[in-house]
C-alpha cells in the first residue's frame, strides 16, 4: 500500500449555521491534541487493570469512584464532586452449569448467570432440557410440556445487519424475558444463547428483568456450546443440572462522579459522559471504560488548548447504568430540582471504536443545524448523523426536553466481548479510542460556540 | 447501549447513472450473503495457520500457490490458472543486534533487517552510533562525522494524521533510503526506527532500495527501543554491533494465481485482486492474506448469488507485491501481449478492516460516474470516494490506461502490526473483513452492469 496522495484536511471559508474556517482551524487543533498528547489511553490502563471489573455495589466500584474523581481533578476540573445514588447490590457468587447425555455423564458447561437474576441458592436444580428456536416457538408450548423443565432459548444473534447494535436489539428481548416467560409455564430456569456477534464459545452476561413474582434463574451459554447442545438434543434427552448463588442484596449508597469547566458566559449545561460501572467479568474495557476516559479527555482538552467555553462544561461518570440506570435517573432528578439549563447531553456508551457519526435525538431543527455540521467533521471520518436514539443515561434529560446525543462508533468488534470476560484493555486500540475523544471535543465545541 | 431505532436500508427507486432499486436490493443481497455464509474467515484461518508468512522466493510461498489456486476452484471459478513470473529471492538468514554502553555490557536489541538489503555475511560489524532526527539533520554531517559510524535515523511516524497511510507515508523515505544515505558518507550500517503507530517495542520491516553500489545493511528497531536508545545517547557513547544474513540471492520462476468467472457478453476483464506473497515475519493476515481472501469471496458470492456477469470477472492474486511487484508488472505486461481490454482493476491491500470507501484512479467522467452511486454504498458505511491512488500491483495497468482502485478499510490499527509478528490472523475480525468482500463485491456488480 504505498502513492498516498495527500487531500487538505482544512476546508475553505463558509459559513452556514456558524461553521467557519476558524470552525474547522480548531477542529484539526484538537484531532491533533488528542492525538499526540491525548492521556485517555494510559488512563483506561490504569482503571482495567489496576481496578478492573466495577459493577454497582462492588468495592472495585468504590475504588473508581474515587480514580474517577482523582482524574476530573487532573484533567483540571474546576469543580469535582460525588452525586449521592441509592443503587442496588446484585452479587454472583459460585455458579455452575453441567448437562448429562445418554452416556450417563456429566459434562460442565461454560456459562454465566444473567445479571439481577436469583440462583438456585447453592441448590442442585436440575431438569430435561427443551429447545426453542424463538418466543413464538415457545408460545405454542402448553404449560404441560414445560412443567419441570429448562427451557433454552436457542435464538441466533442476526449477523445481516450491518450495525451489529440492530442484531443485539433484535435479540436482546430473549435476555430480559427468558426467565419470566420460563416461569409462567412451571419451567424451572432458563438458559439463552449468549448475545454475541462473535462464534466463540464465550458466554456473555447482561440485565435480566422479572416480570413475574416467581423469580427463577436464567443463565446464558456461548454460541459454540449453544450450537454443541442443539445438536446433542437432536438425538437424545439432555438433563441439565444448575448450581449458582447470585441474586439481589439489597441496595446501598453511593455516587455518580462529576466534574466540570465553568462557563464563562452562563451556567448552562452541556454534558459528556460515560458509565463508570461495568458488569462484574472482563475489565469493563469497551463498556463502557472507553466513554469515561474519552469524556475526562474532552475536559482535559478544553483546558489544554485554552478553549474558553461559554457555557458549562460538565463530565458525568453515571454510576449503575448496567443494571439499574439509577446514577442517570438520579442525575435528571437532581438537575431539575436545582433548575440547571442543560443544554445539550452526550453520551459514549457504544466502545471506544473509530468513530463514524453522532446519534442526535432532539427536535428537528437542532438536528438539521447539527446536520449543518457534517461537512466539518467528514475529515475525521465522522459522516454518519442520521440515526435518532441517545445513550442509556440521557433518557432521564431527554424526557424533560434536553436535546440528547451518542457517538456512534464503528460496531463490528462490539458484541464480540460485550458483557463478557474478554472485553480487556488489549482490545482497545490508542488511536481508535482517542479519534473518539476528539470526535466529542468537536460537537461539543460547536454546541458550546453556537448555542 | 439499548433504544436503537431502525432505519431502512432499502433506498427508494433511484435512476441515476443506472442507479436503481433494483441495484439496492441486490447490494442487500450480496451483504446479507457474505455475512452469513462468507467463508473469507475460515479460508484465512487456515492460509494463516497451515502455511503462514510467505515472501517470495520461499517454500511455503509455493504452498500458498497451490492454496490459492485450490480455493478459486473451490469458489467455483470457470477457469484458474498459474501466470509465470521470475521473483527475486530475498532470505533473511540469523541476525542479532547488539549494543554496549559505558558500563561495558552488551544488550540485544529486538530488530529485524529491512527486506531486500544485505547483512553482515554472517560476520560483526559494528561501531560508535550517531543519531539523527531527520533526513534535514542527517544532511549537515560531513562524512567525517559518519565514516566508520552507525547512523540511527529516529524520525517518528507522525500520529497527527487521521489516516494512518499519510503517516506511513510521511516516514517511508526513511526505510528505502537510510542505508545508501549512510554508504554514501561512509556509515557502516543503518538503523531505522520502525514505520509503526504503536507505541511498542515491536520491529517492522519493509522494502527498503540501494541506489548505491555500496550496499550496507540496514535494520529496524521498534518505538519504544528506539526511545531508549535515543535517551542513552543523551548521556554517553553506545556502540552497536551487528551480525546478519540477510541477502538477494538470485532469481527464481514462480507464479501469480489467477481465477476468472466468464463474462456472457463479452471477454472485457474487471479485475479484484490482492497479494499472496507476504513477508517472512508474522502470518502475513492483513498484508495481504485479507485480500486474497476478500477477492475470492468477490467470485463465489457472484456464483452463489447466480449473478450473470456481462464481462470478465477475474481474481487475480499477484505474486511479489512485497519486494518486486514482479506480479503485477507481468500480470500488466501479459494483458497487453495478450490484447486483452480490462475494464476496470482494483486491488484489497490496506488490511481487513471495516471498509469505509474505495479510491479511484481514472478520468473525471468515471469517478464521477461511481461516486454518483455513492448513494447505494452509504448503508453499508461506506462513504468515502475523494481519494485518488489505487494498488500498488495495478500500475501497469494503470500506465495501460486501465481506471484503477483500491478498497479503503479503517485504518486506525493497519500500521501497528504492517510487516510485523504481530499481524496474524487472531488480528482479523470476521465481520469487518466480510464487509470488505461485501464492499468489493458492489462494485464490480456495478461496474459489470453499467460499463
Ligand atoms: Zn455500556
Ligand atoms: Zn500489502
Amino acid at each position: 500500500m504505498k502513492n498516498i496522495l495527500s487531500t487538505a484536511i482544512i476546508f475553505l471559508s463558509l459559513n452556514v449555521f456558524g461553521q467557519t474556517k476558524e470552525d474547522s482551524i480548531q477542529f484539526a487543533k484538537i484531532s491533533t491534541e488528542i492525538l499526540n498528547n491525548g492521556k485517555g489511553y494510559n488512563e483506561l490502563r490504569d482503571l482495567t487493570k489496576n481496578i478492573g471489573h466495577r459493577l454497582s455495589g462492588s468495592e472495585s466500584y468504590e475504588k473508581a469512584v474515587k480514580w474517577a474523581e482523582q482524574k476530573l481533578r487532573d484533567a483540571g476540573a474546576d469543580k469535582v464532586w460525588l452525586q449521592e445514588v441509592m443503587i442496588p447490590v446484585w452479587v454472583r457468587g459460585k455458579e455452575s452449569l453441567q448437562i448429562q447425555t445418554s452416556n450417563g455423564k456429566w459434562k460442565n458447561l461454560k456459562m454465566l448467570s444473567l445479571g439481577n437474576s436469583e440462583g438456585t441458592g447453592g441448590k442442585d436444580v436440575s431438569g430435561e432440557i427443551i429447545m426453542v428456536r424463538s418466543i413464538e416457538e415457545y408460545d405454542k408450548l402448553s404449560p404441560d410440556q414445560v412443567k419441570d423443565k429448562i427451557v433454552f432459548f436457542n435464538y441466533p444473534f442476526s449477523q445481516s445487519y450491518v450495525e451489529t447494535f440492530r442484531g443485539y436489539s433484535d435479540a436482546a428481548k430473549y435476555r430480559t424475558t427468558a426467565a419470566s416467560l420460563t416461569a409462567k409455564k412451571g419451567g424451572k430456569f432458563a438458559i439463552i444463547r449468549s448475545l454475541s456477534s462473535a462464534f466463540d464459545n464465550v458466554p456473555h452476561t447482561g440485565a435480566m428483568r422479572y416480570s413475574d413474582d416467581k423469580k427463577i434463574p436464567a443463565v446464558a451459554i456461548g454460541n459454540t456450546t449453544a450450537d454443541e447442545l442443539a445438536e446433542l438434543l437432536q438425538s437424545q434427552k439432555v438433563t441439565a443440572k444448575l448450581n449458582s448463588n447470585c441474586g439481589m442484596k439489597g441496595e446501598k449508597l453511593s455516587h455518580s462522579v462529576i466534574g466540570e469547566i465553568t462557563g464563562k458566559k452562563d451556567k448552562n449545561v452541556i454534558v459528556v459522559g460515560g458509565h463508570l460501572d461495568s458488569w462484574d467479568v472482563g475489565e469493563g474495557a469497551h463498556d463502557d471504560g472507553t466513554g469515561i476516559v474519552q469524556s475526562i479527555e474532552v475536559l482535559r482538552t478544553f483546558k489544554n488548548l485554552g478553549i474558553k467555553n461559554n457555557h458549562t462544561i460538565r463530565v458525568v461518570c453515571f454510576a449503575n447504568e448496567e443494571n439499574g440506570v439509577k446514577g442517570g435517573v438520579q442525575y435528571g432528578k437532581t438537575a431539575k430540582e436545582n433548575n440547571e439549563k442543560h443544554l445539550f447531553a452526550i453520551e459514549t456508551d457504544a466502545g471506544g471504536f473509530t468513530p463514524r457519526g453522532i446519534s442526535l435525538e432532539m427536535d428537528n431543527e437542532k438536528r438539521k443545524q447539527i446536520q449543518s455540521w457534517a461537512n466539518l467533521f467528514l475529515p475525521y471520518g465522522v459522516y454518519d448523523f442520521k440515526n435518532t436514539y441517545s445513550g442509556t443515561d440521557l433518557y432521564p434529560l431527554h424526557d424533560m426536553g434536553v436535546p440528547t446525543a451518542e457517538l456512534v462508533p464503528d460496531s463490528q468488534r462490539y458484541f464480540d466481548i460485550h458483557h463478557t470476560e474478554e472485553d480487556t484493555f488489549e482490545k482497545v486500540n490508542r488511536r481508535e479510542l482517542l479519534l473518539g475523544a476528539s470526535t466529542l471535543t468537536q460537537i461539543i465545541y460547536m454546541v458550546d460556540k453556537n448555542w
